[in-house]
Formats: structure tokens, sequence, C-alpha cells
């Protein structure tokens, strides 16, 4: 009998469920927005429901379910499946989800944090996957999300590593230079400083009223200048844009360096806004690494773009269930 | 029967050796000078002969051997105890030392990097014991040792993590600011760049020109600026070098909070020239890294100082017997 799960990835705008079977792929999407659930009994009825209707989809499908898996954001104990808060959702704190649900279901619950999910997901079923060239499945694996923030997830040994407090894998808030720009965390010169959404537009901004750039008339005619826009117009020359995709290629991958000659990871995997330039950030990335890393890490690591794209927190929470033994 | 192991810790002056008993105690100890084995079958032969007086006096007191620890500079193939080369030994070059030694000896023979070994024996029998607050073991350690280099470990889960080519925990070589000091290893503003003892000494040496401390007197009567020295300052009161150790303590605490944020461990042990600031050097550490960790990592980790002493390398190498189910 084939096996599956239930992946749920609850975002800020909307939750997005899925059974997902054991080889990471999306066999039936469902979805409803976060706000339409306007307290915290209602997002659980509301979960209940959905899921209860996926599982028996599984059944008529002929599916074992291994459980369900959901990836949410901010501060999670995994180990008791309890959520501190959910920034968008009324009224919800100290909930032991896992306990709810599972007595609701009668099925496995994990619950995670939203950056590991993902994490464990292209691990498994994504970026790191045996390749052609080493055919064995990455062990160790640094995967960071690029967006607004910079987070991320660490694998290790195969597994999840969570640390000591279920707070392991806060990339995003090292200090890479300490002049640096202030961050949101209220330090100066994090890396999410430098290489978050945020600042790679606030930067390109503050660089276009000096410099020449293609970006300029587009913004006047009133495109939106984010990430995708600067590879747009990297794509097309403008070398004012591939020039701030290689700065912040160098600083991500001196950044890279010193987390592999800490880690000696065999992937790391880039997902995000930024990593949306593709060889335009990830070639001066891996430029720098090589660089700046020692040689035996260096050598030995692969940086990769995600894959599970949009899919990746749904395949990712799945991954949380689909990963334990049943 | 009780256990005990015989520890090896070659380093570039001394080779030490001891009989350690399941509890971290040495029981016996044991040297020569490196540079008296003129070459590798010379030391082969050296460290069979010492080892055999060891394993003699095991077996009179009654202690069942688990093995032969082995902590030795640079690489080393930890899973086949597979040794690069030595520094400081003439044809020393990728040598089995793991195979040619359980060969010889008849003794199951664990080699690893010396930092590593040192990091495992911490977490066994020092600084990683379970604490009067906690009562547990702490389970994830990141181990400085804070000398002329800045080298460390990682225990995660219990074990020492070596990362996919045995290269993990080069935390020395992560960059805090790329527009610092030029590293030893090509890099501008390693951490190691800026607390190792190097660094502390030359910057210690360039501001007394401009400023005023008993450090001038006593470098002028001829004593040797050290990290020791500025010790001493500041215990006497020394103004200069009290504010030296806490820009130092500021500096590695940024860092320390970084870590924290990435590995949420439950210690941080700091060992070598630094660390013997004491509260000097930790009470800024502290204060840094409690600021600038997220709360979630920063409440529950401890800076603590490193307590195995000289004995680190040798108690920790023979942790690495000591430490496999036999």
């Amino acid at each position: 009998m084939k096996r599956a799960a239930i992946g749920i990835d609850i975002g800020g705008t909307n939750v997005k469920l899925g059974l997902v079977d054991e080889r990471g792929r999306v066999l039936l999407r469902d979805t409803f927005r976060t706000e339409h659930a306007r307290s915290r009994t209602e997002m659980l009825d509301k979960l209940a429901s959905h899921i209860a209707v996926l599982a028996a989809e599984a059944r008529t499908r002929g599916l074992r379910l291994s459980g369900v898996g959901i990836g949410a954001p901010g501060p999670i104990d995994v180990e008791r499946g309890y959520v501190y808060f959910f920034p968008n959702i009324p009224g919800w704190k100290d909930t032991p989800l896992k306990k709810i649900l599972e007595k609701r279901l009668r099925l496995p619950v994990f619950v995670d944090n939203d950056a590991n999910a993902m994490a464990l997901g292209e691990s498994l079923f994504g970026a790191g996957r045996p390749s052609a060239g080493s055919g064995r499945a990455a062990r160790n694996i640094i995967f960071l999300t690029l967006g607004t923030g910079v987070g991320g997830g660490l694998v290790i040994g195969g597994k999840l590593f969570h640390g000591s407090t279920f707070s392991a894998a806060e990339i995003g808030h090292m200090v890479v230079d300490p002049a640096g720009p202030l961050c949101a965390c209220g330090n100066r010169g994090c890396i999410e400083a430098f290489v978050g959404n945020g600042y790679f537009v606030r930067e390109v901004r503050s660089r276009l009223q000096k410099e020449k750039s293609i970006l300029r008339r587009w913004v006047k005619e009133g495109k939106e200048l984010t990430p995708k826009l600067v590879q747009e117009a990297a794509k097309q020359g403008d070398a004012f844009s591939k020039a701030q995709w290689k700065r912040t290629g160098e600083r991500l991958g001196t950044f890279l360096a010193g987390l592999a000659n800490l880690l000696n990871p065999e992937r790391i995997v880039l997902g995000g806004g930024i990593a949306l330039g593709g060889e335009l950030v990830l070639a001066p990335v891996r430029a720098a690494l090589k660089k700046k890393a020692f040689p035996i890490a260096s050598r030995f690591v692969k940086v990769v773009p995600a894959v599970l794209g949009n899919d990746a927190g749904l395949v990712g929470a799945a991954a949380l269930a689909l990963s334990k033994r049943s």
C-alpha cells in the first residue's frame, strides 16, 4: 500500500493544503484565506474539515496516510507540536496544536516552523536528492529562503536540526558587518540586512539616483521595483542591474563561505526572491565561496537553487509526516 | 570491570599520552618530544611502544581498555582514521594511522582532529557535564579554542559533528567584518583575525603607542606582551587593559550571538589564551550575546570557560575511544 501525507502550509495570507505522495508529488490541492478564520476555534474547525476531505480522498485512492504535517511561522515546540503564536490569527496563543488535532483527527500530526519544513522538503524531494553527479542524497544541507526576511533550515545527518529550544537556523541574523545597515532585529549588519528583499530594493533605489539604468525608466513608467524587475533588467543587459546582482552574490557568497567552514555541508540550497536571479546571483556566490572557504569544504559543497518553488511549504509540511517511520 | 582508554595528543612540540578512566580522570601520563621522531616510521614505533606500556599498566590495574584515541592537528578522515599530514613530522603524508596501529596493537584506534577531540572531552568530562542548574548533560555545544588561531568543535545531539568531508567546525574562519584585518587564511575580517592571540597582541601594541597603561612599563622592563600579561594588568585595575578585554569580549559576543541564532546550543565553551581573561572577557561576551541573539536562543545558552585546561587534548583523545560503545 502506497503512503501519502497531508501537508499544510499556514501562511499570513493563505492556508494551503495538499495530499502529497511518498515521492513528494502533490496529488490534490486545497486552500482557504487565513483571514477567513477569525479566531483560533474557527481556524481549528477549518483545518479539521479540510483535512477530513483530503483524508477521505486518500482512502478512496487506496493510499495509507502517514499523518498530517503542518508548517507554520514563528516559534514552535516541535516535540510537543506546541505553537506559541500565529502573527495573523487573532487569539492564537500557546496552542497544543498537535494534541488538539490528533484527538480530533485520529491521525499523527507533526508541526514545525515553515522554513524548517521547506528545508526538509527540499532535502527529501527537491534540491537535496541524489544528483546525477554523486548518486547519493545529501546528508548535510543548509537551506536559505531569501525573501523579505532571510530564514532557513538545517538538515544535519539527514534530519532537521532544531537546536536545544527549537530555534536553530535563524540564519538571517548573523552579523556580517558591525557597521552595516540596521536590521529589523535591532542589530547592525545581519546578513538579512544585506541580502533580504527590503535591503536589496532600498539599495537599488538609492544607487539609481546616481547611476544610469533602464530601471529608472521602468520605475517612472509605474513598474514596482522588485528583485524580479532588477533580474529582468539584468537579463536585458543592463550593466547597473548586473552589477547589483554581482554585489549581492559576493556578499552572500562570503557569508556562505563562513557557513561552509563551520558546517561543511554537501549542499547549500537558495530559495526565495533573491534566488530568482538564477545564475546572475549564483555565479558570484559560487565564486566568492570558492575563494573564501577552505578548499576541503568548498570543493565539496554545491550551491543550488531551490526547486520546489511555490509548493515548497506544502511538500515540506507533508515531508514532516512522510519522514517519520510508520 | 571498569573501562579506560589511552588518549594521545599529538602536538607540534610534544606528544602527550595518558591512561584515562571512564570518568575522564588521567590515571597515568607519558610524553615524548615530537621532534624526537624524525620520520613517520619512528613516530609509529614510538607511539606503539608507549601505548604498549600504558596498555600493560591498564591490565595490571584491572581496567578494560576501550581503545586508543588520537587527537592530531590538520585534516583527518575520521571514518578511516586516515591522516593527511602532520605539519611537524617529516615524511608524514597520507597515512592510514588507524589501520596501521590497530594491526600492531590489536586494540580499536580512533583518530580525530585535536580541536574536535577537545570539544568531545569538554562535552563528556568538562564544561558540558550536567550542571547544578539543569542536571542534564548538554547535547548541543559549540567549543572554541582561542589561541594563536581560533579553532573549535561542534557537539550536536551529544555527538561530534564532522560535516560531509570531516572539515566542520573551522569556526575561526567566518567573516565578521569584510573591512577587518587580513587573516592568515587570506580573507579579511575572519573572527580569528579579531580575537586570535596574534591580533589581540598586535592591537594592544598599536594602541599602547597612544594610550596610558601599566603595560608600557612592563614591556619596557622586558616582559613579553601576551594575553596573560594584559589580564594581569586588568586585574590590577589598569583601565586600558580592562577596555581591551571588554572590546574583545564584545566582538566575540556579537559573533557568538550569530552562532547561537544559527545553532541554538545549550553551551558555548571557551578555551585557550583569550579565555584566560575569565570574567574580564566572559562578562562582555555574555552581555553582547544577550543583547544581540534572539531571546529564545540567548535565554537558554550558557557561555562557560573550558575546564580541562592542559589535559583537554589528552582527555579529549581518550574520549574518542570512551564514547564508542564497546
